[in-house]
């Protein structure tokens, strides 16, 4: 009997340190939660997340003393936050502890795509180099101009690693920012117009879906490249696709899907599309810090006191 | 009958290029030189060089009215310069235009090699996410520290992207050199021994012929990553290998081998390596600058004007 709930698919070590620090009741999804006996849920004060599963109002009733919903992550799209406010819920999440690591990942897959290092290095590997001889050239990627779309604390860490690229900076955000002179766009159509390369730091949810909308993909045009390191939800993903594989759209570095990980299939047969699964925090130092910053919502909120990274 | 001929691989339109501005003779390999009429060879003033082959004394006995070798690239060790200006030959490269390319290959295989991203791409593309879940973690790439093997031109190009990852900078040349605060080692022992991330910025050559010892190697050891830009020669290649293959060393990205295209098979077997096809300068925008800056240097000897990136 505990006042912990784990919920979401966590890895054995860090099962091991929830464990360590709150010996919480372990459920692997949320829908298991009504499984749970009565007088088990009656206890669970709160909750460690993990995961982009929806919780709900309804789940949050099956847990009437429930106080904190930490969640693991930044993006805390899959709580209902209103829902869990009128119920006098905390909700918390995990920021600016994985900034980097996202922020070097779009870079990476920005990098990737339009040097088609992927392509290059199978060239290498499957005896093409030495048979065939240079693999083809590509696109410069320094010294162009790029687009952040949501000027948030990952947004602002990828123009910083893109300032060192020699790219002129833009972006879009609901307001003007103080910016070390990059150019503010009042849309999101507009700014993709102004760029070869779009990078989509938003938010996720219901406010941001499809914000990269057709429009936005078609103004970015055959040259440029959108690279998604946010949410699936933010693009409008049948426009994507259609755009990559007729050319209308350049390429793309995507961490994010819609129903990831059961992505479309569609995206494995475009060659200018760089795939990750969903790794932007997945470094052993990044979700090591998340996880310790988890924790510490929840002790803090056990003992009383106030929570370190609260979102409502 | 020209006075001018094009040696090596070039690409169908850099070919045409050439052609249009000096209808010079084409060979893909110095070696075909021997086998030119001796009246055709007499009247060869400027050869548009390109590729690793040697290009010796004994070659430019051949041309016995040679004035000038423009080189494609900004590495210019496949020519004997010293047998160049024994022969009061001119040769040039082409510098600083392919800065940008190569360094942020080097930075794209760094961000590779550290997040894992070959294989996460492949996590995915094989149906391991959707099937077994996320990626295993991996290791943070912004915030550590970075040596600067040969702080030259595109070595700062390196390092002025590194600073905006928030890498500690450290850095071996011949000579200190002035530096936004970045710290100096007098061997390369010492700065693979200081950093988590060393990239070989050399001039080829036999001066720098396996720079990168076995011992520089085991400095840099189990965490850390080696990128090789420069060229194969060095670095001791059996040394790297063997470090990598036995976990002394962490991983490497290497855009230049021994023997490339030929390269050691033993590289594909190695998970931790990315592998370039030498193509760190090879976007349509910069090898366009080369050849353009090729062809300069050419038309400038030709006309008796001054040559515009001379290296003797």
């Amino acid at each position: 009997m505990t006042d912990t709930a784990a919920i979401g698919n966590y890895k054995p070590h860090e099962r091991e340190d929830l464990t360590a620090a709150f010996d919480p009741l372990h459920l692997d999804k949320i829908s298991e939660l009504a499984r749970v006996d009565a007088g088990e849920r009656d206890l669970v004060r709160a909750v460690a997340y993990k995961g982009h599963l929806p919780f709900d109002g309804e789940m949050m009733d099956l847990l009437p003393n429930l106080g904190v919903i930490a969640n693991y992550g930044v993006g805390y799209d899959a709580i209902d936050v209103d829902a869990a406010t009128e119920r006098g819920i905390r909700v918390t999440n995990t920021p600016d502890v994985l900034n980097d690591d996202v922020a070097d990942l779009a870079v990476a897959m920005w990098l990737m795509q339009r040097r088609e290092m992927e392509q290059a290095s199978r060239w290498a590997r499957e005896g093409n180099w030495k048979e065939k001889g240079e693999y083809r050239l590509n696109t410069k990627a320094s010294g162009g101009t790029a687009g952040i779309l949501g000027l948030g604390r990952i947004g602002r860490e990828i123009a910083d690693r893109l300032s060192a690229f020699k790219m002129e900076i833009h972006y879009h955000s609901r307001s003007e920012k103080d910016t070390p002179g990059w150019t503010y766009h009042a849309d999101p159509v507009s700014l993709a117009g102004a760029v070869d390369s779009l990078f989509i730091a938003l938010v996720g949810g219901a406010e941001t879906e499809n914000y990269v909308s057709k429009e936005v993909i078609e103004a970015l045009g055959p040259e440029g490249v959108l690279v998604n390191i946010s949410r699936g939800t933010t693009v409008d993903e049948g426009a994507l696709l259609d755009a990559l594989e007729s050319g209308a759209l350049g390429g793309a570095g995507l961490d994010v899907f819609r129903g990831e990980p059961d992505i479309d299939p569609r995206f494995y047969k475009i060659p200018s599309v760089v795939i990750q699964p969903h790794q932007g925090s997945g470094s052993v130092a990044t979700r090591g810090a998340m996880a310790q910053l988890q924790r510490d919502n929840i002790s803090a909120f056990l003992t009383g006191n106030a929570l370190l990274t609260p979102v409502n």
